[in-house]
């Protein structure tokens, strides 16, 4: 039992985690949340196919895309890359958090994106932008997650009107060593319409960096000192996959 | 920064995470994977849905069983239930994990169970079995998922040949308070064709216990000194959802 509960163990780290708060960044799965409309916009779908009264099991088969929901973009989702979902190391779905609030700008512009002037902000009171680290933009529109009319925004032509990310501060933040961008929004880039040019993610996949969507209670996350974990579904040739993600902070 | 670097924060547990070795439990998903064979046995399935060269993106689509690939069941899966997959306590999702290896005994007996003296001969060598833990039986059959028609290795009735859990073995470890069972095969229960009558599925959810199954890569985890992540899909009203299951151990 020494490699468990010696300094350092595994055990060791679980106790740490155990002293921490634990927060759920997913949104639960179902029919009837927001989702991107593509070309052919086909909602998330569960199907009973077995039950618990006449066949001694219950189960279920849905089918989703990979962009619904809470879940990760891999490089291939935007741009000419190798890297599907499944060939991301699984040590970069361990890694620290740092959260940008951008609420307040929100509140008066619904498609307000990070700007660097933002990012120099937040360093300015924060300190530097770790390396390795995943930078959350929180927008306050998980709020509307309920609401899918909302949450989408639309506009007449069909541009989603939600807050995102300049494809500068996508540089600024690749420049410092991120391994990936989130946002509790459909897409770190915004009023995309069919085929879309995705300029924050080509930038962001271009460098080899991932990219998390519709996050949920980032409202709960401080600044600094998060612990986040991606659980994707590493599904093969995937652009992306659907993941539980929960983060670690302290709890004061 | 205090909260995040202080002795017990986040990115302190995080340090500690990084001195650890990282080993994925997940299988990665796609059609050719083996799969339990339900009375309309239906593989997972992928669909490209964008294409980069004309449309700008790439995106898929894909369908899949609750309960293929690397997954947890739910208490609803085989018991009258209210907890479904989405219900499960994050909290539930990291916690420790112990391995039983009981591969000796599969070499000579491919339907070979977890018993109760099996489960007491590992305490006799390693000490009682936690709990709030996982027990991760380790049987061997992982090096057989590339090859489906011998990971399910059914007989002339269909009934799947391969290592299982005894349901009084899952009853001892209800006794000892553990959060779930997990196994490297397609079940906790074996010889199973069509409706199934799963005793040890019954036993462990009838206590609220969950169960992990298609674990991969259990042979490189220690009998002790297992931290495990579960980031299952909360999906709504889920039997069961897939899972990215990550370990982490010591590094020797």
């Amino acid at each position: 039992m020494a490699e468990g509960t010696a300094s350092g163990g595994p055990l060791a780290a679980l106790a740490a985690l155990r002293g921490l708060r634990l927060v759920d960044l997913s949104h639960p799965l179902h029919a009837e949340m927001p989702f991107f409309p593509a070309k052919v916009p086909l909602p998330f779908e569960r199907t009973q196919t077995a039950f618990l009264e006449r066949m001694g099991v219950s189960s279920g088969r849905f089918s989703m895309s990979e962009h619904q929901g809470t879940h990760l973009d891999a490089p291939c989702h935007f741009v000419e890359s190798d890297v599907s979902v499944e060939d991301i190391p699984p040590d970069h779905l361990v890694a620290e958090a740092v959260v940008i609030d951008v609420s307040a700008a929100v509140a008066g512009d619904e498609t307000y994106r990070l700007s660097v002037a933002d990012v120099l902000a937040w360093e300015a009171a924060n300190g530097a932008i770790p390396g390795g680290s995943y930078v959350l933009l929180h927008t306050g529109w998980a709020e509307r997650w309920s609401d899918p009319e909302r949450y989408n925004n639309a506009d007449a032509a069909g541009g989603l009107r939600h807050p995102a990310c300049t494809p500068e501060a996508a540089q600024a933040l690749v420049q410092r060593g991120v391994l990936g961008v989130g946002i509790d929004t459909l897409s770190v880039d915004n009023l995309l319409v069919g085929d879309v040019k995705g300029a924050a993610h080509k930038v962001l996949h271009g460098a080899g960096r991932y990219v998390l969507e519709n996050l949920a209670r980032l409202d709960e996350l401080p600044a600094r000192g998060v612990l986040l974990m991606i659980g994707a579904l590493p599904i093969v040739d995937g652009t992306g996959g659907p993941a539980r993600v929960l983060a670690f902070v302290a709890d004061p």
